[in-house]
């Protein structure tokens, strides 16, 4: 059994939490972080940090095993867009073959790809749920104010065009109002979608965040923050309902601050059965 | 059998083909328009015309009844961000109870809850594809310039996913790259959908428009026309794939111009089966 884990940190403070239950787990991290990507504030907290490109898989890769990592976890999001760059990228050898026998773009497609390579070489990619069990949300109302009859109704409706498009492969996200759909993210991210709902002159509505149907826990799970109600705020949105269990809120105390004091409910919702109280 | 004909005007040079249509055939075209919305140039091809507010809807059945009208068409776009803002709408008694009764506000609820106050009253709504027929978008390349092998393959997922959204009636639109969606037309209508993709970098993408799996060609017919191909243009798009006898191409000319000067490929494709030449 290793007593180190290896860690891919992309964006935000995921990659800190991740870092910080490892270590009070007693395991040595070993991360991989991203120029203007990863918060720099992460070698503070792990045991060694490799500054790379995206594109340096083989590096990656050789790392890992210099260092006796069999297990890691990816943390942080790595918005697509900088993978569509393709040439930003700087693929090395291993990672262009990979990118060449990709079928499709999709996210599911190149990250299993991504995961393979790693299998090859003995490294397995863990689900970050367990890494992350203190961000993730809980049932039921979580800020101070409760959405009404008519919000817990789009709530409902949301939660179908959200698994719709998930199913898709679309996005996870959609922002309802009267039971007709306003925005639908696609690469754009979640914040922008929910700020052009705004822009598009619709207020008072529900924002819906839902894992896919097919979501591989490994990567990419759904994460809200204060950032998506500072969103929420811009475009005038007054409820936000995501996934039990499969949605990480970080940093909680001041989300759920920013929400309360802009009175905007966050409720923590099952994937299907009764969305109410 | 009526001589005349109802036409509900709404945005863009589609009344004027439909009234001209009926004209041609020798029928009296009874029209209702909408300030700011409707071409005022109607009033040039039609019989007569009356300019009301989009919820009178009492004295809409009245002005056709009186004038022995039996059957209507809806044609040119009254955009949904329209009847959203309903205290704009200055809804008559009739229409308030209408609009009291809608389960929803789906296109297709609130459509089919117009159709059939105009039902009650004996006036049928006519599918307006029999009326624009010279407009509908025909198989094949359209434009001096056709898709190459990727572009073709990105048509094939794009109609796949234009399907799925369709089907959840979230719209008709997609923009896609690699088998990648990056934008999701809801609301806000094509060509901000299309202006999107561009807005968030990735140029060289393919847009699919497709009708609804369950669309009334009585209401709402997908078109595209020269403000599509701005967009596009704009979003530095390449591929504009459309659905053969459902979608409307207003100014075919122009739109053809434009797309050719822009090295811009159009092609009307079948709503399933193979979509190569």
């Amino acid at each position: 059994m290793s007593s180190s884990i290896g860690l891919i940190a992309g964006m935000g403070v995921l990659p800190l939490h991740v870092a910080d239950e490892a270590s009070t787990r007693g395991l040595k991290v070993i991360a991989i972080a991203f120029p203007g990507l990863t918060d720099p504030s992460l070698e503070r907290i792990v045991g060694e940090t490799f500054w790379l490109k995206l594109g340096q898989l083989e590096k990656a890769i050789s790392i890992f095993k210099s260092h006796g990592v069999e297990k890691i976890v990816m943390a942080g999001k790595i918005e697509k867009s900088n993978l569509l760059k393709i040439w930003n990228l700087r693929p090395d050898g291993r990672a262009l073959r990979m990118i060449r026998s990709l079928k499709d773009w999709r996210d599911d497609t190149i990250l299993a790809a991504i995961a393979e390579e790693f299998r090859k070489d003995g490294i397995l990619i863990d689900e970050i749920t367990p890494w992350a069990g203190k961000l993730m949300a809980s049932s039921g109302v979580l800020t101070k104010r409760a959405p009404n009859d008519i919000q817990w109704k789009d709530i409902a409706f949301g939660r179908t065009m959200a698994r719709g498009i998930g199913a898709l492969d679309i996005g996870q996200t959609v922002v309802v109002k009267n039971a007709a759909v306003i925005a639908v993210e696609a690469i754009e991210g979640t914040d922008k979608a929910i700020r052009r709902a705004g822009e598009l002159g619709v207020s008072n509505t529900v924002v819906v965040k839902m894992a896919k149907p097919q979501q591989d826990m490994r990567f990419d799970v759904p994460g809200i923050g204060p950032s998506t109600i500072d969103s929420m705020i811009a475009a005038r949105a007054r409820v936000l309902a995501i996934e039990t269990g499969k949605t990480m809120i970080t940093d909680f105390s001041e989300t759920v601050r920013k929400a309360d004091g802009a009175k905007i409910s966050i409720v923590g919702i099952p994937v299907d059965g009764p969305v109410t109280e």
